[in-house]
């Protein structure tokens, strides 16, 4: 018998990670404080899943300074893109 | 801003409670065993995402035996199925 939750990422089982990605997917990059409102987080809630998102090769991230002030813009991979989209077919796979 | 995470519902965040109120959703009633094939699962974490689903209130379960063998059958409750749909209604209006 074929395991029904084989398909679904656990990178993604996170309500964040689901928020920064479908951000990340229709956007072609974020920064992390409009991120941060988006989803009402504090910074270390947001760091933590951007990092894990990031090790995994998800997503990267680019340092930039804006005047005086550091400014970190995320935008999604390839990788992080294909492995999105197989996750939510698997999700609507699982629900249909 | 609409924290566009809000209407997610952090109960449905595993993806083993995922599965089990999909099957749940689709099936009249679904006995431990079943769901423990399903999704491939030990005894001990499929019991706990049970035991959770059934405090809040989203699926109930019925204990009877079937000749000595005791066998535990889960139904979704109406509140589980209308959080359920929620949180499915809002997956489809974060990823869209």
């Amino acid at each position: 018998m074929k395991n029904i939750l084989s398909k679904l990422n656990k990178a993604f089982e996170s309500r964040i990670r689901l928020g920064i990605m479908s951000i990340l997917s229709v956007n072609e990059s974020a920064d992390f404080n409009t991120m941060k409102q988006l989803m009402e987080l504090t910074d270390g809630n947001l760091a933590s899943h951007l990092k894990a998102l990031e090790t995994i090769g998800y997503i990267r991230s680019t340092k930039q300074f804006i005047g005086r002030k550091p400014n970190t813009q995320y935008t999604i991979t390839e990788e992080g893109r294909k492995c999105f989209r197989e996750h939510l077919n698997a999700l609507e796979e699982l629900i249909k």
